[in-house]
This record gives C-alpha cells, structure tokens and sequence, in this order.
C-alpha cells in the first residue's frame, strides 16, 4: 500500500510554500474521487454499480499524477477553483485517452510515459499557452527560490527516487514481469542521476551545479521508462535510456525553458516540459522501439503477460510498434484539444484568478503567519528575508 | 514492515522546533519498550515468559500513537521528566482499556477510534486541564507558526495521510477485509480534505485558507472511520463520514478551540480535541451504527472476521452496537480519571515544569544552535527572524 | 522494494545544505551502479554474464550505504571529482572485504556491523587523516548548524529510525529469521534513543539536551546489532545492546571527537566514528560473542539458516566465532590501507579540492540562489541570517 497517493509528490515542496503544497493536496484529494466515479463508469459498470478496488485506487492514483503535472505547468499563475475546474475536465480526458490507449488500442504503458507523463506535460503546457500572461514579469522577482525552499524540493525528489521502481511496476505482472519493470526502473535513474550532474556541471557557470536540475532532470530516468521497463529493455538499455534522459531534461532546463516563453508563450513554472514532456515522449518512442524487437525467443512464457496479442498470434511485433506510436498521437491529440479547451474555460471572469502582480504570492490564498504584524510589508516576506540575510 | 514506527509522525514537525520533534521521539520510544511489557502481562504472560512477534510491535505502536496524541494537548508547557512520567501511566491505562474493549467485551476497534483517539486526545485534554496555566498569555507571542515550519508540518501531514490506509487497516484480516478497510480510510480521507478546504475558505477572512486547518483536519478522515473501516461502510459511507470530520474538524479549530480555552480552561497546543477527540468520538458511534446493521447477507462469509461472535450467533447485530456504545463509555471514563491522576502527578514539585514566560520555548532543554553568541536575544530567537523579515 | 535506495538517507539532509544533500544523491547513483558491476564479476559472472535481480540491488544499496558512511567523514572538504575517485576504490574494496568475509571465511554479517558500518567508518577516518587540513579552522565558522538546518536533519533521523528494521532484516531468510532481526533491530533502537537521552542530558551543560546526540546517536542502536540481529540475541539482549551503543555513541560525539581531531588529526565531519565506527566495533564483537554461543537446543530449525555450517557439523560454535572476530580483523585492515591508499589518490592536485578557507561551502559547488543580487555577502549568508536574527 505504500504507494497510495505518493503521487502527491509530483509537484510537491517546490518553491511557493503554502499553496505549492496546499493546492497539490487539495487537486490530488479531488482528482482521487473524481476518476474513481469516471474510470469506474469506463471500465467497471455493471449493472449500475462501479466496483472498486486496489488496481482502481491505483488507476486513480495514476490520474491524480497526470493531474498534478499539469498543475506543474500552471503553478503560481491559477487560483484553487480554477485548478479544480481544470482537474475536472482533465480526469474526463485522462480517462478516456487511457481507455482508447489501453482497451482499444491495445498498447502497453505500464508505467505511463504516454498516459500520465506525456499526456499531463502537454495538457498543462498548453492550457499555460491559452492562460499566457504578458505582463508576468512584475511576479518576476517572486519567481525564485530560496535556500530553505531549494532543501525542502529536494525532499520531494529523493523520495520520488526512491519510490519511482514501485510506481512504474503497480501494474505490472506479479514475479518476474514486475522485478523486471523495478530494476530498469531503477537503473535508468541512476544513469539520469549520473547524466544529470554531468551536464549540470558543463552548462553551468565556472563548472558549478544548479540545484533545479538536480531537484527534477535526476528523475527523468523514471519517466523515460515508462512505457519500456516492463519488457525486455535489458539493464544496458535502461542506463543508456537515463542517462540520455538526464541529458536531454538538464538541456531542456538550461536553454529550452527560456525560449518556451519567449518564443511560443508558454510559461511553464515547474519545468514540466523538461521533466514530463520531452522524457514522455522519448519514454514512448522507446516503447515503439522495444516492441517492435519483441519476439518469442527473448520474453519466453513473459510474453503472455507484456504482449498478450503477440503470445496469442493475433499481432505482428511491428504492429504493435505502429500503434504503440499511434497511441503517442492520440495522446498528444487529447492533450492538446484539451489543455485548449481547458484554458478558455479558465478564463471565465468569475473564477478569480489572481492578478499579474501578484502571481507566485501565498498571501492571496492563505493567511500567512505574521502577517497581522506589519501588513504593509507582508507580500515580500520572503524574498526580503533572503535579501536581508 | 513500513509502518513500524510511523505513529512517531503523530505531532511530528509541528511548530515548537527541537521540542516537538525530539520528545515525540523520546515518548515513542519509551512507550514502545513499556507497552510491549504491558500489553505481555496482559495478553500473552505464559509461565513467566512474554512472547512478542509482529502483532506485539503492532500493539506497542498504536499504544504509542496514544501517548504521542496526549503529547499535543499538553506540548511546551512540560519538561521531560513530566511527560515521561504521563507515558508511564497512560500506557499502563491504555494497556488496561484495551484489555477490557477487545477481550471482555468484545468490541471491534480495529483502527483505534476508540482506544487510540480518543483515549490519547481526553486523556491528555483532563490532563492539561489539571496543570492550566492562567498566566500562559506571558509565552502566546511564541506559540505561533512561520513560515517554514508550517511547511516542516504539512511533511508530518503528507506522510501520515499516505500511511493511514496501511494503519487501520494493519491489525484486519488479510484479505478482502484489510482491502475494504484500507479503501474505505482512502475514501474518508479525500473526503475530510476536501471538506477541509471547502470550511477552511468559508470560515477565513476574504476566503482565504488557513494553513493548521490544512495540516490537521484533513487527517479526520483517517480518525472518523477507525472502528467503522473493516466493516461494511460502503464506499459512499467512507466518503461521507470523511466529509463530516473534515468539516467538524475546522469548525473546532475555527470556534471550539478558543472557547475551551477561556471556557473550560483547557490549553490544548495541538488541537488535539479536533483532530483526535471529536472525530474519535464521532468514528466510535458510527461504529455503533454499522455494527447494528451487520448483517449475514452485507458480509457473507467475512462476517466470521470482522464479528466472529455474531457470526457464531453468540450476539445479535443489535448487542454488538450496544456494547460498541458502552466501551466508548469506558473509554472516555479511563481517560478522564488517568488524565486527572496523571495531572495532579505531574504537578509534583521536583518534575521541573518551565516557568509560564518559557513555556513553547526550546532553550530551556535543549542547546540551541549559535546561542552562545548573544545569549540576551536568543530566547526570542524564531519569532525576531521572523518579525525582521 | 521499499528500502531500494535508502541508504541515500545516511548523510541526507545534515548541516551543509547543498552539497550534502546533492553529493549524496550522486555518489549513491554512481555507487550502485558501479558496485553492481564489481560485485557481478565477484558473485555471479557466469560466461560473461552478470545476474541481476532484487539481491543484487539490494546488495548495491549496501555498498552505497558504506561510500555514503564514508562521505560523512570527509564531508564538506572535498569537491565532487574527489568524490567520485573516492567512491570509485571504495566500492572495489568493500566487495573484496565482502567477498573474503561472507564467501572465504564464512562469517555471518547480515546488517552489516563489519561490512558496512566498520568498513566504511573506518575507510573514511583513515582517509580524513590523510587528507589533515591543518588550516580548517579558517572554515570554523562555517560548520555549525542552523535551527532549521536540525530540523531537516531529524528527518533523515526519523526515516532511518523507521526503515532500520527493514533494513536489517532485508537479506536473511524469510520468515522466523527475518522477523527475529526485525525485533531485535526495533528493541535495539528504541533502547539507544533511550540511552541517547539520558545521556545527552546527563553530560549537558544545565542538563539540557544536544540535537546533535539525538540526531545521531539514537541510530548506533541500529548499528550495533548489524551483525548479531539474525541471531538469538534475546529481546533483553538487544535492548543492552542499544543502550550500550546509544551511551558509547553519545559520549563519543562530547568527548572523543575533539580528542580525535587535536590529538589523532582526524578531521571527522559528521561524527562518523562515533555512529558507525565504535558501534560497528562493538557490533561485530557482539557477534562473537553470540556465535560462541549458538547452540543446536537454542535455534531448533532455525540453526540451519543463520549458521548453516554449524549446523551441518563443519565448524563448532567457538571456530565460529573466532572467525567471526577475524573477520573483523580482515575488515579493519583492508578499510585503513584502502583509506590511505585512498588518500594519496585524493591529494593528486587536478581533484580540484576546496581550499581550507572555502570548506563548507555551497557557492563553490553550486549556484545559489539569490546570490547574484549582492555577490560579496553571499558567502556568510546562511550563518549571517542566523547571526542577525
């Protein structure tokens, strides 16, 4: 049961304090129910009753994920009933896609590359395109983050690390199939980890680290399996797999970010693009890749559970492949089409959303501690302790 | 084995620094070795020897779980020495309620409404009532959060919300009941965070949340369905019982908690009596009420586990609610009388209580790092940093 | 799967910020990977071939758990090249310690006393020697802790705490044999928070207590029964056992530390000797003594798994244990020459090694955060926010 709602992690102690960790807790409680009641209705109803049960509280979990990433890319920039407007229009979505992916597609993601991760980056990333804010720059200086909040982030990753095997195997087969999925899972972390520090060190100012990478290109290596590390991946492709991830995330990070805003108007908080989007897809071309490989001689009796058309003859392993990269498509569709509509439905006047001044700002949604003290002073509260220090 | 330990969690990281942290850990860890004599004596002392395992870890954790509970009623205004001395009674007590719940009569408490939550909440409510303290307005500027270590706490909060389903659902039959009890304590819980927010912004001035409600009411859920979760609540059952608690809980950190104060005069640090009191109380009489309408065809053959005596037709449906009604009663009798006992003990004069005006103070038992500095400011140490800034 | 990676939390989250958190996350990344190579070709290199599965794994984990060990050592004094050298010989060394230990001389060590704790300690102190920085006190300044800072390390506290068990216990027989060295671990570390306590506040100035004790000391207990937790220590043994390491440990970090760093010129950041050396010490001697006296009458069945060549008649009880103690013999060896050798290695000046006045310090490994605003204060910031406050 240990991985019941650590999906809550996902954005989890980033740099905004309370509503970072608030609003994480507040969407994923939601978002639990929400697609219980529509994933139960696509997948279990009968006779007027949905059944529920551990791999349906884990489906939610998945989409409470997926809910969570968007949020990523929103962050700062959206209030509560905006953020749950836009998780009950994603949970629909999220549910749909995975039941065209997985039951009429027949395609395999076990861990999510497509459905959760590539699915939620781009959902996100373009609902921040729709939602875009020229005039974000005077929440520029709030943007930052602090000693003690960079400390609090890492927190978040290292427990995401150390949960990701589990994660991406929930699904999985019992026995072989599932220790499979874990140690890919695990050693492509640790080759994102190492490829991470790598590149953070040749990109940054005289060789030093910066702690964003760190925080999320070392998790990279967790979504780039998603979809491959329950099949015959083997342990040399799971490290090549993150440490390209890691690669590619820190670059994404470094230079693909500020372009994102510049160039296509997407202000993406969290990064999601680097962490869920690029890895995403990359973790579904993998797939593409690894089930077009798939024969008899390398899975043995595992092929019954990864490729159940394959064992059974009605698929070819190209095939597979072809719709394991349709199903990327449809993914991006929906995700696309959705984090549209999303966003014009976000931009109705009546859901308060907070002003460009003050974006990134707590004391718009919480009552701060201290803040009856000296309220005039109360909205820079931390960043003015960073600069007194 | 991952729940071994959690209920250290319990008051974990809350606002008082070293103090809180360190004498949890203290408490735990005491109560562990002492309730694993107590509970030997009482449930399995054969010719002289106790045998121990996983149940008996299990046992001691739920009784420290009690301990810590009481801790939050009575945190920063006792030293060590006191609050060991409380532990070594109230395991004693707890070992003793428990005996005569569970095995004289009968009663289900799987998840500890009873015997852990409301047993630990009144026991340490009687108890700080006994050692009020009508000059503690000297220590209020120091009872406060900041910033951060509201942030510390919401980790104590994600971390027991995560590990909940596992807790109550730890001492079940494996099996279709540990399944139905851990979703249904899932269920509960997004439920009471939900209705956690929803007061939360109701209640705050211009809609805005409050951060301790966040913290601790969206844990309610977890308290509300202890006894209830192994049986047939039904999911809708879980879902509105979490509501329930999430909103009652708010409303007594919102309105009940001052009026205990200058009413009752009981100075409850943690809120204790809304997290654990009124949601205990509430999850023993729902316990009533579903075990009253138990029946054979609801539970079928997992009647035997959860009511073996009404399975055998030793106890109807209805005697089953009345003795689950009565061992509340006892419950709540145990903890007012060892709460009174334990508080007129630890008025003793040689136990080293702190002075009103250091009260929630750290420097008074521990070295605080960089005092030796400028020893003058130092008590106002947290609270200056904060004000500065 | 929950203890994969864990051992990350050694270091985790100590006074240093930065560095600690981030070196510690790469060195454990880079540590089971290399670890299972050097291990695949010691164990299980079948015509060129490596197995891998959930042993390896968690045998990786083991070994980043020593090179981790050592980083607490020469933390905070050392850039990341140096590091990843150090790593690079230590996990060599340790699977050849391994090897002879568990495989040659069939010594039982399941919690690692020797293999992990001893070997790492010491193969750390040894190279700090090495590397004596006679200047270190231009960095004095710098190695203290903040309020905060303490509290983030309590969390690496409390989640070790909770996972020690599971630790322990991860490679013995399933079972009878894995709950025994469950319990024992648990009893042995509630025993030594207890000692730690006592002690702190005994050898504290007005009696007051030191986080640093706690936050350290509390854990020798885990430590101490690494090697005898398999065995029938008895629940009174390993309570004796725990509060003998907690009161060793405690004394260590007031007394022997300075001691070590004025007379010895070991310069021991993170106080490794005292958590891990002494315990480790007094761990594997533990085992002796407890392999001396394993008797057929004591064990019944169980005999077979813990000391398998006793039971099948090969060696008695005493040859055991004398190999036990020259395991430990063998273990000190190979991790003092490995630790000069180590040394020398790290003095080779393209390491590019902090200077002595630059010790302890984020900025010259990372970017942090803020500091572009005022460059010249930013070295002093996080002691002079404390300072000011």
């Amino acid at each position: 049961m240990v991985f019941v709602g650590f999906g809550f992690l996902m954005v989890f102690l980033q740099r905004y304090g309370f509503s970072s960790v608030g609003f994480t807790f507040l969407l994923a409680a939601f978002a639990l129910q929400w697609s219980t009641l529509v994933q139960g209705f696509l997948h279990s109803f009968h006779s007027g009753h949905i059944h529920v049960g551990v791999e349906s509280m884990i489906n939610a979990d998945f989409c409470a994920g997926a809910v969570l990433i968007s949020l990523g890319a929103v962050l700062g920039k959206t209030g509560p009933a905006q953020l749950l407007l836009m998780a009950l229009l994603e949970v629909v979505l999220f549910g749909i896609n995975e039941f065209v992916l997985l039951h009429l597609l027949g395609v395999r993601d076990a861990g999510g590359s497509m459905t959760i991760h590539t699915f939620g980056a781009y959902f996100g990333l373009v609902l921040s395109r729709v939602l875009y804010r020229p005039q974000l720059e005077k929440s520029k200086h709030r943007q930052g983050s602090v000693y003690h909040s960079d400390l609090f982030a890492m927190i978040g990753t290292i427990f995401l690390w150390i949960f990701w095997p589990s994660f991406n195997s929930a699904l999985t087969a019992l026995g072989a199939g599932q220790h499979r999925t874990a140690l890919n899972t695990y050693y492509s972390l640790a080759a994102s980890t190492l490829g991470t520090f790598a590149l953070s060190a040749l990109v940054g100012e005289d060789g030093r680290l910066d702690m964003v990478h760190i925080q999320n290109a070392a998790l990279a290596g967790g979504v780039v399996v998603g979809t491959s590390s329950e099949m015959m991946l083997t342990p040399f492709g799971a490290l090549a797999a993150g440490f390209l991830a890691g690669t590619v995330s820190t670059l994404g990070y470094k230079f693909f970010t500020p372009i994102l805003e510049s160039k296509f108007k997407v202000q993406d908080t969290c990064g999601v693009h680097n962490l869920h989007g690029m890895p995403g897809v990359l973790g579904a071309l993998l797939g593409v890749l690894v089930a077009g490989l798939a024969t008899h001689e390398a899975y043995g009796d595992g092929l019954e559970s990864v490729f159940p058309l394959i064992a059974e003859g009605q698929r070819s392993a190209t095939s597979q492949a072809m719709l394991q990269l349709f199903g990327l498509f449809v993914t991006l569709m929906f995700a696309s089409v959705g984090g549209g509509l999303g966003g014009l439905l976000l931009k109705l006047p009546f859901l308060d959303s907070p002003p460009d001044s003050q974006c990134y700002e707590d004391q718009v949604h919480w009552q701060v501690p201290g803040e009856h003290e000296d309220e005039a002073q109360r909205p820079l509260r931390v960043e003015e302790a960073d600069t007194q220090a």
